[in-house]
């Protein structure tokens, strides 16, 4: 079902390669174009036919129907500001970038025309980047949040349907505040755990320590804008999580037995239930 | 290569479970037989072919030549208890625990004929228990660390080869220091981390959040005792740990992007580089 003409995709690394690869595949837009930065990333990404063709010019962006901007959140909100006045009056913009208030807050300031801005975030990911890592099927069976000021776009959410995603929308704060918990304060953890282990102990490292780190793999630009631009919620959560962490240490300390069992108890049983 | 007679197992479940099964097929004994506390445990390892024989009386060591100790660290040390005055001179003991200090501490308590202790630990492990998930190759390719007073015992070096492990002396006190770090707090931290998610936000987690707490779904007896049995260590590097997430949070929250990105960059170059 072609919901679009023209799509173009500015970033095209694993996300914004994946949905090129899952607009194609599903067939929702005549023509998948591609902004790049380099001609080795425009190359990658033809080679996985992640896009229709390739732009190295912002300006491709000005008989579009809907754009996509992926990539970190910086450069997200740098590029908002970049294609606010190129769009046509009738372009739909999107994000799917992993933080939301701030996008939001720059579309408003920015995008003065009729453009409607829907900010978007795909539950799909990997430690892997790059668009040679992309995939069609990777938001298949996923959650994509949206959210938008006003009411949200029924275009957009019929898109994220086609693409395979179920769709939920709330405000970014609370966005934010889910994903601070459910994804930012892990990472840091893993950063955490992974740089408080001395060389020699590395060949000691089992299956568990390996899981609990995967994600410590991950991008550096990418990670250091999402803890940066949702700053607060991730500090918020950091002291949840502190607190959660000093009633362990505070039975062990204590060799609180009961408490102690109480506690692993609570978190087996919960971690069990997730699906 | 027969290397034993008469091996008896006291707790099979996974990890006694999976060395009954390993025992078995790479030919290292005789006969193996379980010590069970429960028929219905005796008939699941039975249907596994985990043992030989079951046995729910622990005079049925008193011809073996080799004793395992497996279960969780409290149930290892009463068991250490137990069997000191029942075996024969000629048999020598291993333990199969997660810690070290405190089971050797109590092996050179008890057992005080010329019976040789020597305390093991295979690094393999599941998040699941029970003798149903049992399996031959859980220790292949895995790091056996081997704790002994004494020059470590070269029969029980070759068992562990025979299994299929790398085998790794050194003292106990190491041992816990780096299973205290490269396991213990891991798991602490998973706990904390399940436990800190409100109900309404666990519908939003995704594949990274599963993985960093996946081991937060073990076994509730096993953690508890040896969280409690290796309490300073695990104290000291949850210590260790805070430090690290200090300094990420620090970074964060004065908006230091070159410290916080140099600290992302430490945490995935050390992760990348894990086997």
């Amino acid at each position: 079902m072609k919901l679009f003409n023209k799509v173009v995709i500015i970033g095209v690394g694993l996300i914004g390669g994946s949905l090129g690869l899952a607009i194609k595949k599903k067939r929702l837009a005549n023509k998948v174009i591609g902004v790049f930065r380099s001609k080795d990333t425009f190359l990658k990404a033809k080679k996985r036919k992640a896009v229709d063709e390739g732009s190295f010019d912002l300006s491709c962006v000005k008989d579009a129907d809907l754009v996509v901007l992926a990539g970190p959140v910086k450069t997200i909100t740098a590029h908002i500001k970049l294609i606010a006045n190129l769009v046509n009056r009738n372009c739909i913009i999107i994000d799917v970038g992993s933080t939301k208030s701030n996008i939001l807050k720059s579309a408003q300031k920015y995008i003065k025309n009729d453009n409607i801005f829907v900010g978007c975030h795909p539950l799909a990911g990997l430690e892997k980047r790059g668009v040679v890592n992309a995939d069609s099927g990777l938001f298949e069976d996923s959650i994509c949040i949206v959210c938008s000021k006003n009411k949200p776009n029924s275009k957009i959410i019929s898109f994220w349907k086609h693409i395979g995603c179920r769709v939920i929308t709330m405000d970014a704060k609370r966005h934010d505040r889910i994903l601070a918990l459910t994804s930012h304060v892990p990472h840091v953890l893993a950063f955490a755990l992974v740089n408080s282990v001395p060389k020699d102990f590395v060949q000691f490292i089992g299956s568990g320590f390996k899981d609990t780190t995967r994600i410590a793999a991950s991008d550096v630009e990418v990670w250091n804008d999402i803890l940066l631009d949702n700053k607060n919620l991730v500090l918020d959560s950091l002291r949840n999580f502190g607190n959660q962490l000093d009633r362990l240490a505070k039975a062990i300390k204590k060799n609180n037995t009961s408490s102690l069992a109480k506690l692993i108890k609570k978190a087996k049983t919960k971690r069990v239930s997730f699906k």
